[in-house]
């Protein structure tokens, strides 16, 4: 049996408020097994950059990141963010480490190529780049890293991405040395059968629910999940198929009842 | 015989030169020893501040940090100067690590007591609570630590912290594990013993030679160093009191023959 490793992405709307934070950050630093935090970005970086007069970009309803945004977020998420995270869990005795992809060569990425749209300074982590054994060293040293959602090409190029897929890049490449539970706390109590009912969490998904809650209702269309959750779903259920053993879906002000298993949605193979 | 680390602290000036920058920390990165950069913050902080409409605020000709100025030094330092650089020696095949003092509680510090000025959110370093066996053990991995002049009371609160002091604080805590070399590089060629002219530069200074630099010409008054010199100096010695090996001043461009000894000024005891 390995060691138990907790993954946990924290979003940005928990970011921008600092009681909220607080709070979870002190549940965090309580985890007694091993644990990384992977954070978002918030709406920080939007608000310094239109201080800055850096416009926010937009193709195609997705964001483009140019050299002046990419500066900007370099700046919020792994500059002020990561570091006021660090500060507040040292503070609660958890000797974090805040790491951008580039710091220990952590996570690295690939500039996106430019297909339909020209995201600019994105990076996709390529599969099997990651190397597990410079996150095991830091974590044998009792150190909690805390990553910000910015990476590196490995030529000098720090690249923007998405915070979701490096906690989920994480936990794959960890796996083989950890039981890896990989936790998504958002706004939401979970996955909701009905997205506007905070009470109609669903409490475990497998693939065989999974396909039943994706199948349109008879008679109706719609399908019995709000399609914006199938992303994140599809993503849970790749993070299994590559060894992770658990993954949590919940709200960031219940980490402990999401840990303990009493809160949110655990997807989990058969 | 210990091994060798050097310690080396690079000005704003550079920082601000994007090509001399890339020279220097390809020099950098073929340092072959154990080795630890601290960088300052360049006039970047207070372009960037300025169209933040963040007062740089002095009282009595000293810099005062407020929790805005904070914010914005937290955001400079830390996230956009330290994460470029460590991409970029990350091109250089160095495997750099970014931390601010909350990382790994590496810089533990303390918010400067008020006397007749208020600072504000500055921090000082007490002597000996810094941790010898964190700084070793990011060594111990490969790692090349990259430490940006922002420490943390161990309480949740990021603190300003100069980096002459950091650099000279870190080269005291490891001279007992290391033969340290610690080598402030910023836009002077060495301590010139004539202010203006960037031939006299003075090869060495022991605290005899010291004395008499410091000591005024008879008949003239001023004495033959510059007496902004003089503070670096008195920091130079206090290090190589504490067990620092040698302490090297020079220009930043020329820091492999800083490091030969063949440009540069040396600071050794007898």
């Amino acid at each position: 049996m390995n060691t138990s490793l907790y993954i946990i992405k924290i979003g940005g709307n928990i970011i921008d408020d600092e009681a909220k934070l607080a709070a979870f950050l002190k549940d965090f630093a309580n985890i007694e097994e091993n644990k990384i935090l992977v954070h978002g970005g918030g709406k920080l970086a939007t608000t310094i950059g239109d201080k800055l007069g850096i416009e926010s970009k937009y193709v195609d309803g997705r964001r483009v990141t140019d050299a002046a945004t990419l500066d900007l977020v370099t700046m919020v998420y792994a500059g002020l963010i990561n570091k006021k995270i660090v500060a507040q869990l040292q503070a609660y005795d958890c000797n974090a480490l805040g790491i951008s992809g580039a710091d220990g060569n952590l996570i690295p990425a690939t500039k996106r190529p430019i297909k339909e749209i020209d995201y600019g300074l994105v990076g996709d982590i390529q599969p099997g780049k990651m190397m597990s054994m410079s996150w095991n060293e830091l974590l044998n040293l009792g150190l909690t890293p805390v990553a910000s959602p910015i990476t590196h090409d490995g030529k000098g190029q720090l690249l923007n991405t998405n915070a979701d897929t490096i906690a989920q890049e994480i936990a794959r490449t960890l796996s083989g040395l950890y039981e890896v539970t990989l936790i998504y706390s958002f706004e939401k109590s979970g996955v909701l059968s009905d997205v506007n009912d905070e009470n109609t969490v669903i409490h475990v998904i497998t693939p065989t629910i999974y396909e039943e809650l994706k199948a349109p209702l008879a008679g109706v269309g719609g399908a019995k999940i709000f399609a914006g959750m199938i992303p994140k779903l599809d993503n849970a259920f790749a993070a299994l198929n590559s060894g992770v053993k658990k993954v949590i879906i919940g709200k960031a002000e219940n980490l402990k009842e999401l840990i303990s298993g009493t809160s949110g949605t655990s997807i989990i193979n058969e």
